[in-house]
């Protein structure tokens, strides 16, 4: 058996491999692309491909017409093509209208895109509620662009069709339910997202091989209008969600990062928090704010599900963000392991916490004669193991979980849990009702 | 139109130019200065001049005698005054007791003040309910007389009579009230409390043309007595208090400072604490504490009200407060101008804020279909005006004004008040019950 | 009569000679050792005296056997002796067994206890509830131990007999207990517990002469199991403990330190705390752990006592814990007599605060009336005098002790203490139900 670092970096590599293969293809929030997204996905796990109609009433919105592009470009008056959707498909605006016209710079230029402050990149920019078409390009290339004619092809389709989501639930032995999402709808920006759907489609296939308490239900859905499909559509469901994670941008070096959840003191807010501060992370906790991914839909006011936002660089702070710099090599093995390590880690902490009752409330009970304390009197610290004992036993009124006990001793949340399970297995300990 | 920083600075004079009329007029808790002093605010204001006679039981107190003062000086045994209250109305101790003697020096040393750490300066006191004759003058003078026979002479009267204050209330639409006080007990003291006096009287002629939601009740009545003599007879006045500021010492260049209500949270406490780290004015916020003005009496715990103290330099603090230094020289229009500023802005908060309801609580609602979000996706941030709807929206669960939402946030208020109304506008927001 | 200084001395000189008294005595948690102290402290005060026979169950536990040892030495093969348990106590481990038989140091080694990093100091080891023989010795004399043969002799007796601890109730006016606890089981150990012994019977004889509201009851008994034993016994007078100290290590010059009670917020948390941070004695206040002394018991979950642990040097953080180093010289009457003030502030605390209802709550009642404040206004503050009137007047809604007005002012206990009397005198207070 080869140490776990090995396994580790196996992991990250696996991710990687993934997320590489999820990269060319062209997502938006419906058509092939997702499709295609779910497919690749589908190798990893079992998931079940929701497909919702176009027009169908979802909470306040309306499910869009399907979006699907086969090719675009722009040719300059001696055909040359100046951008080319072929070869980069952040080239065109998302959910671009169809055009096939010649029209001179002049005019074009309102329909141009880019990024003066980075010239090299390709800036990500969608329309998807506002009929326009128009084409994202680097800032040099749009300078050297002469006065002229030139011929502008976007073959695209905005058609009556589906909104395409994914789901995978890896049932537990409760009826409460941990949730992970991630977004499907960017097209080639690796980092954001197809680190985070890579990320959870090897994640649910390690927890098939485990039998847990929760059901983990994985979601793969564009954003914004599939949190509201599905929270729309799975009302008994989401009042099942005893906590939730919103997976984004798990790919880079930077943070790592963690959005408290509208609630602020929810538990996966405490084990994001435990777990971002291990290990020298030094993680960042923010508080919620209502800006990001769907942590925006599942924290609106009528449900403010206990659900928080896990991302290496937090969203719109670094140089790569949603423009064409954020590609295959700006994610790596070694940062997708450690943020798969990380979520592991919490769902750990969520998987081995429970309340306990201390049976033997009234002093403490002799643990020396259960061989749980050392026989020998007189040194200056009880020792690790039995502190861990005597934090559960003293805290274990029905009012503290084990993850308090652990933030509350400052003792490793691992020994707390081995302590209260031989205190448990010692008749000692029940759990809390 | 002239630009609005001329505007301000209008009001500095127009408040200054008042303070300086009310300056030199000797007050005391009763008598004629008092309502001279009412006169010429009465000319601003529609002014309520109360009438309360002698013997009157006040809670735990009873209305005074009503003092008066006509002169009063101390001559050397040739002729010459020492002192003279035509100088200065600080000159003569408030509330002496009439005398005409002849007495040497020795005698008369116990009846006169002086501050002999400020030894330019004639000190401020008082002796309202203990009959005694004395006069204040500065130390270096004091230390100039020579042994040796004096006459002195305070012709004034205490005697059955009345106790006087002035109340302006303006109308708002609902029956919830706003009180703003300054004391009008202090005679020649330019900063305390000219300024307040000024200061509102001038903010009162300013609501008339305004439409409020509140009724803005404005006291101008002495200190301690006078409080409790509005208290005892506006059992259901004060009930109505929702929000109340006693101001004082708002002509100086120094602080500002903002003392809070007993209850410590109130609306008023949190509008203050927000205008005074508004624009770098890096204001002091102080915990409640039972010394100061008539905050005393509004925060008793038997009326436990919201109202807090407005001050630029706090009392106590600055050299020239209670002596002669605290005169016109010591206040100036611009600083009166920006006190008004603030109080005006902490109005504005009052008036603006309410406690929004989602009407779409699940989810976001689609802002982009009402227009109120950028159609064009994948910025980097929400924007501005983007944010507030989402924080507003986010919050609006009945249990956080728009204060809050502000405080929550790091949004201006103003900001956030324009997002909730075209919200509210767009039938998405409700006002909460 | 003589300054107060020198009483304070005087104190200290009285607790040094009584726990130099107990130094010697060879203590454990049963024994004639614990007897022998209990009729030294009862020469100060009239302790009853307790005995629980062997076998009696306890909460988890049950009473062990009784111990008593008459002597024990380690002869090498020339008949020498290299520990003599005639020198020092500390020499045979705690509840050894009986032992006599001739072994080679290979063997014996299994029986030694030094400390390496301490090699000429005697460690104190116990071994109550696991049969075990052994001696403790320096590190250096052990190493200077040749192979050979040694005869080991450890003339002890384990056998039915009792367990014993001593009570004493200085008796209140009302039904509401303090407990104030010291452990009486540690052999030659000057500061962990001679010290916290003789303050306590030096501090319950102090107490005999003074009429108080609480009962004081004062306990001497063995560490753990002796508190479990009181707590099994006395479940109405554990009811009635309001506040609750446990006292050891107060003979040296460190800290001092303060634990909390495991609630954290009660009255002794206050008092301890607000005794700790006067007079420049920067204590330091810990929260509750679970190890430590007899707090472990009273602060279990069951019981949940406000209960917290007073010392100077805290446990385990100073070199001479548990070590022949804790001995006469470590502890010094200056540091038994601060420490001695300090538990008598404390309880001056807790018998004179009371939570006051102001008669008057509308408004301040008129002090100068009653002669409680200056005639003469305009001073620039209200007195340190008056403040304590108007602190107590305003807090006085039945919710505030005079303790937390003390906090909440900033101002002395004793100032306040004094203002409420005369506020009540006046009849302007009276204690809220």
């Amino acid at each position: 058996m080869r140490p776990a670092a090995d396994a580790e970096v196996d992991v990250g590599i696996r991710i990687y491999a993934l997320a590489a293969r999820l990269y060319p293809i062209c997502r938006s929030i419906t058509g092939e692309g997702v499709r295609k997204t779910l497919q690749v996905l589908g190798q990893q796990i079992d998931l079940t491909q929701h497909e919702v109609p176009t027009g169908t009433p979802v909470l306040d919105w309306t499910v869009p017409q399907e979006w699907n592009i086969r090719g675009g470009y722009i040719k300059d008056a001696s055909g040359r093509k100046v951008v080319d959707f072929a070869d980069h498909n952040l080239h065109v605006l998302g959910y671009s209208a169809p055009v096939h016209r010649t029209m001179p710079l002049s005019e074009l230029k309102a329909h141009i895109y880019t990024l003066p402050d980075q010239p090299d990149l390709i800036p990500y920019r969608t329309s998807y509620y506002s009929e326009q078409w128009g084409f994202c390009m680097t800032h040099n290339r749009f300078l050297a662009m002469e006065d002229g004619e030139y011929e502008v092809m976007i073959d695209s389709q905005k058609a009556d069709g589906h909104l395409t989501y994914g789901e995978y639930v890896h049932k537990g032995e409760t009826d409460r339910d941990v949730l992970l999402s991630a977004h499907i709808c960017h097209p080639s920006l690796a980092n954001d997202n197809c680190s985070g759907l890579a990320l959870l489609a090897c994640l649910a296939k390690a927890m098939r091989g485990r039998k847990t308490r929760y059901n983990y239900r994985f979601l793969f859905a564009p954003g914004t209008i599939g949190a509201l499909i599905w929270l729309a559509h799975n009302e008994a469901n989401a009042a099942r969600i005893d906590h939730g994670l919103i997976v984004s941008c798990v790919g880079d070096g930077g943070g790592p990062n963690y959005k408290r959840s509208r609630r602020g003191d929810a538990t996966i807010d405490k084990a994001m928090e435990y777990v971002l501060n291990r290990e020298d992370r030094k993680g960042t906790i923010k508080d919620f704010s209502p800006y990001g991914y769907d942590e925006r839909q599942y924290c609106s006011p009528g449900y403010n599900l206990p659900v928080g936002l896990f991302q290496r660089s937090a969203f719109g702070t670094f140089p790569q963000y949603h423009t064409s710099a954020d590609n295959l090599d700006f994610i790596a093995p070694e940062h997708l392991a450690s943020s798969y390590k990380m979520i592991m880690e919490a769902i750990d902490i969520l998987e081995l916490d429970w309340t306990p009752l201390n049976l033997f409330p009234k002093g403490e009970p002799q643990l020396g004669r259960r061989g749980l304390y050392s026989a020998l009197g007189g040194d200056k610290s009880a020792g690790e193991t039995a502190m861990a004992y005597l934090w559960v036993l003293n805290l274990a009124d029905g009012q503290h979980s084990l993850l308090d006990i652990a933030e509350r001793s400052g003792m490793a949340f691992s020994d707390i849990v081995r302590a209260a399970q031989l205190l448990r297995e010692n008749d000692l300990l029940a759990e809390a009702a």
